[in-house]
């Protein structure tokens, strides 16, 4: 959401620095929504499906190896335990006791040497569509004011005032459940936008 | 890069069904790669800077609980043990070898219980140059033909072949050092970049 708010934002307000008609600041912020929100929607998608497969390739070798090759994997645990200041011996008990239930054993090669999690199945599709919807959300904000006024130059300082609020909002309520201290948050949001469509109403003022 | 290479390539397209000049569609194009370098870069920095905090936090309430309840961590430690088949009497005595060393405790705990590792301090830095540069590179090659060619047609045939060619490159390398399949890998890149400029083209040309 943070991303719509601020790129859309940052293009629409370095257009109002090169052109003159609010609709083609309306249909480039459109367009930039349309391809942004499918393009990061996708991106996740696919991210969470990768992490999917990385999860059950590795799974599977883990299992392999525990048939294949028990010594070597009965050692890695035996290494590990000591590393933590476990006893030779008492860290050869541990490894008994793996050895007669092999699935525990693989999932604490998994999580233990290996620092993986299950990832839930549904995530892949749920992360893109939130992903997607919240680039929408969040790229109309800085877009409506172009739409409603047909003044550039005024539609771009309602723009302003409407996503740095929005920004501000976004990052407090994001800071709120993060732990992160809400204000803290809400300055960070907001002066990344600020900073991003400050560089973008640079360059197209300089260019156009 | 993949973004940088979509979203700024969709744009570009969607404002080709709109505006006749390539000037427009290059302001747009440098506009929405300036902001989203920058958006993008600093959101990195923020997200690795927020992992090293909450490690951070986490390790310093690590601390503060085996100092102030050892009796409950011990009891964490030998039912995530007894969780893998480790026999009670066995846990008991890897707990009390952990005791002996507080810092490996920690160290275990932060690892197994909350499965968090040490992020590298240099990472945020890095990881903020490297999203932005590669979000201007990758921005930069649809650019190019508008900035060659007058005509926005001729400009936008160009630019899908170019940028068509540098998604598959890019999702070939990608697939190549991931292990997910280059071939795959690139089909997978051309597709997101292909429907994400198809969207954008549509709803430019709808509104215009």
């Amino acid at each position: 959401m943070s991303d719509g708010l601020t790129v859309p934002f940052a293009l629409a307000a370095g257009l109002s620095g090169a052109v003159a008609a609010s609709h083609i600041v309306v249909t480039a912020g459109l367009a930039e929504v349309a391809a942004g929100s499918i393009a990061m929607g996708l991106g996740g998608y696919l991210a969470a499906r990768s992490d999917a497969e990385h999860y059950a390739s590795e799974l599977a070798r883990e299992e392999r190896e525990i048939i294949d090759v028990p010594e070597a994997e009965a050692a890695e645990v035996r290494e590990l335990l000591e590393s933590y200041g476990v006893m030779s011996h008492d860290a050869a008990t541990v490894v008994d006791a793996m050895r007669q239930r092999p699935d525990a054993w693989r999932d604490f090669m998994m999580r233990f040497e290996l620092g993986l999690e299950q990832p839930d199945p549904k995530r892949a599709l749920r992360s893109a569509l939130t992903i997607a919807a919240s680039y929408v959300v969040g790229g109309l904000v800085p877009l409506v004011p172009y739409m409603a006024v047909a003044t550039v130059g005024q539609a771009l300082r309602i723009s302003i005032g409407l996503t740095l609020a929005a920004l501000f909002l976004f990052g407090f309520v994001k800071g709120h459940f993060t732990g992160a201290g809400p204000f803290r948050s809400a300055v960070q949001t907001v002066v990344i936008g600020g900073l991003a469509a400050a560089a973008a109403f640079a360059i197209a003022r300089a260019i156009s």
